[in-house]
């Protein structure tokens, strides 16, 4: 599936049922709003024991993505292959890594994506996690302002945002939140050990359920008179700051 | 002259040389190709004296920008007033303060330059230097992708960049060069004094001549697989090492 040359998509009732039963990496699946049928409702049913996002659209969107008969649905291929973290995390203990994780809690916009995975591949960040609702995903286009760090950075999607971010903290994970409200400055906290860093959507930060799971809340100071730092600026100044102590507590880069 | 809802003008050889002689901050002098006459000599001598940059166009180019009689002069004017390094930096000593100056060697993309503007802001950066030519100017969308900054950051604007730099230099300020292929990590130079960070192009980086006057040449360190940071991401980095080392010495904010 690495392609970023375009979009792709598979269309068709069979197609897709049979994409999302082989696993295929699917950003999300787009069904007209009446669908009806047996086949219709396989398709559904597919989808959500699969966990593969599905927006209801009118029919005249399908068509504009594919003049040929699509039945209905259209499935969006993701232009990378998705991994979870209960996959991702086991490996780098293995591998003897200490990890940083960074966890996207609500971003929407694909620049500062692409920019946050461009900075996260050069400063050795092992994996991003993103949920599969209100979030980006790795369209060709992330790829893209991405530099084509996306291409070798791999991407955790999960449907529960909340226990991914559990998982984490049971597996040893230090949850830090970039919290704008918080009075201290991030670069007090410790981050030589595991640590999942979780930045917020640009509006409405970390969403409250996420906010309860950090272990330390922290923020970039600022002293001017303009609100804040754009989100894939303050992740680029958090990132390296995790990677500044790790350097000077003596360890060499994952 | 603030003003970010659209981009001002001014037109006509007489009104143009008028606004060049009152000392208007005009971003840059687009005038037609086969300019001539007295006064067209005139506006070239004006905008010779007060550095003002000069581009030759197709007049249909003047034609699209206005419909009335420009007689073959526009004056783009500059979304806010630009300053002088020798004019701020005098001022920053007397009131006290310990600078960061950031010099932007060749920035021409306005978006980079917005979120570095944004960033400088935030981080109480007390001013930016850019060049005459070969960057990009404080234009209105510059003024909007810096979600305002750049009406509160002063920005020099110098005609020759190396003689400002000098000129900083002999003012006591740390020439700090950005330059991806040092081996000399970021984080291990001093910034508690007075300190020019010089931030080069996207593509050929610090120009030779300002690299030259650099006291130092720092790179951050980067483990993957694609090129390098955005500049505007390997920017707000710098800056924030900045301020984290004068906070653990003890300073307060500019």
């Amino acid at each position: 599936m690495h392609n970023n040359d375009s979009e792709q998509y598979i269309f068709g009732l069979r197609a897709v049922i049979e994409a999302i039963e082989a696993g295929k990496s699917i950003d999300k699946l787009l069904v007209k709003k009446d669908i009806n049928g047996d086949l219709g409702r396989e398709l559904l049913a597919a989808a959500r024991d699969y966990g593969v996002p599905v927006q209801r659209v009118p029919v005249e969107k399908l068509n504009r993505i594919t003049r040929r008969n699509h039945q209905g649905a259209v499935a969006m291929l993701a232009a990378v292959d998705y991994y979870g973290v209960a996959d991702v995390v086991p490996q780098l203990y293995d591998d003897g890594i200490n990890p940083l994780v960074v966890v996207l809690d609500g971003i929407t916009d694909v620049r500062n994506f692409g920019a946050i995975a461009r900075t996260c591949e050069c400063a050795g960040v092992s994996t991003i996690v993103i949920p599969e609702r209100n979030s980006v995903g790795v369209t060709a286009d992330a790829v893209k302002t991405s530099a084509g760090a996306l291409n070798y950075l791999p991407v955790c999607r999960e449907r529960n945002l909340v226990k991914a971010v559990k998982y984490l903290r049971d597996s040893g994970f230090k949850i830090v939140g970039a919290a704008g409200e918080s009075s201290v400055n991030f670069t007090t906290a410790d981050y030589t050990g595991p640590v999942a860093l979780v930045l917020g959507a640009e509006d409405t930060g970390i969403s409250p359920e996420i906010m309860k799971l950090c272990d330390t809340r922290v923020a970039i100071p600022e002293f001017g008179h303009i609100s804040s730092l754009n989100v894939s600026v303050a992740g680029g100044i958090m990132i390296y700051e995790v990677v500044r102590q790790r350097i000077a507590d003596g360890q060499t880069a994952g």
